[in-house]
């Protein structure tokens, strides 16, 4: 029997990403899509509470069929997973992203967060990001996006854990493999440029440049720039072990 | 010299939560409030990159002074780090929330968000939470703030690092005292109710039922259940090392 695969993004059901994992993604299972009908970048985890969550019939080009939600990335897999799917996908990923999610920038993924809820049920999840806003070629991803599906459905995951995935954008044949690596130090240097409207009124643009901090290809942003695909295993395990036992010296305990 | 203390939340800058830990932050040192104009719950890491980002004056109950942000929880701590502020805070508290924010929920949190950005640039932070959503007594809470507020302004956090602070709401002579947790595993059971507008479509409204799955006060969710107040040291080191090591060896390397 074959596979069922759900497929959802952050950057809108319009994007060219989630059309190229789409095709990959047909010749390994039966596919869902269900993404948001706009741009969700960086909204994180974020869920909505405050409006009611809409969900449309769209489609993708060349006919392929989704599911369009007013909602976030997070939204998106959770009314999937919850109810718009009568059973538990075999596999959940998320992508192919138009921009790499690397370093401490993961916490701000829709398209890491998207996956993660498929992790926490017990789904093998990714996440599959292309190294770039502008991406046109998609083959190099698609490839990888099949690796990747392969593989999880294969193997299985820890509960809660998920796959992070990276692309260099790079012709395929310059691509020197796979990387196992740790989430590294790259982040946004924020900035806010402030503007004033046409009634005289200031508001700001919040703008990031990335930071790579790492030095070493055992860290994914190395990695990628170094030609390699980046696979990190990711959780959200938040505790910080070594100081929480050094606080325990600290605060008082009955 | 006075402390100069960044307060934020992500119930809106009218929440009484806010206005509690100001009236607390008082007593230690010159505070700056820089919050969401609307309630911004489950928001979490969310960043506005797709509207402008507005501030204006506004005022807290007694008339204490603060800025209002059209915007995320971690858009008003970007952007009063980085440009409302001359000059680094000495701490950072987010909060008072209200309901705790405990267990695996807390990637979905604004509040812990919030205080995030504030570790990730070296700053003291935390997030303290009042476990009822309904909340009007916040004299426990205050208290908790200062106790806080006092360890961090003395002590140094590893950089990256929080601390995640929940408070019982319970009367404050009932307080057993503090524990220094580890995240627990308690998460929301989502549903989702279909309901149908005036004109005859459909819409759902995300539900949520926390389960709490654990058994210990060394978790956080337990902690407060058995009337201590937590908090846990938390970063977000994400990368799952133990199995990063097993899958290094099933993804060939060059």
């Amino acid at each position: 029997m074959k596979p069922d695969i759900l497929i959802i993004n952050d950057d809108g059901i319009q994007s060219p990403g989630i059309l190229a994992l789409a095709q990959a993604m047909e010749s390994l299972g039966s596919i869902t899509i269900v993404a948001p009908d706009q741009e969700q970048s960086a909204k994180s985890h974020s869920i909505t509470l405050d409006d009611p969550i809409r969900v449309n019939p769209a489609y993708l080009k060349g006919g392929i069929r989704g599911w369009a939600v007013k909602g976030t990335p997070v939204d998106c897999a959770k009314i999937a997973l919850r109810s718009l799917l009568k059973k538990k996908p075999d596999l959940l990923i998320s992508g192919i992203n138009l921009g790499s999610n690397l370093g401490k920038n993961l916490v701000y993924s829709g398209t890491i967060s998207a996956a993660y809820e498929g992790a926490t049920l017990g789904i093998p999840s990714a996440a599959i990001s292309l190294d770039s806003i502008t991406a046109k070629e998609f083959s190099a991803a698609k490839q990888v996006s099949i690796s990747i599906a392969t593989y999880l459905l294969k193997n299985k995951l820890p509960k809660g854990t998920m796959l992070n995935v990276n692309v260099p954008y790079i012709r395929k044949n310059k691509i020197k493999g796979f990387r196992v690596t740790k989430q590294g130090r790259s982040s946004f240097m924020d900035t806010f440029e402030k503007r004033v409207d046409p009634r005289g009124r200031s508001y700001f643009w919040i703008k990031g440049e990335i930071r790579n901090l790492d030095s070493s290809v055992e860290f994914d942003g190395e990695a990628i720039l170094n030609g390699y695909v980046s696979i990190t295993p990711i959780d959200f395990d938040l505790t910080n072990n070594v100081f929480m036992n050094k606080l325990k010296q600290e605060f008082i305990h009955d």
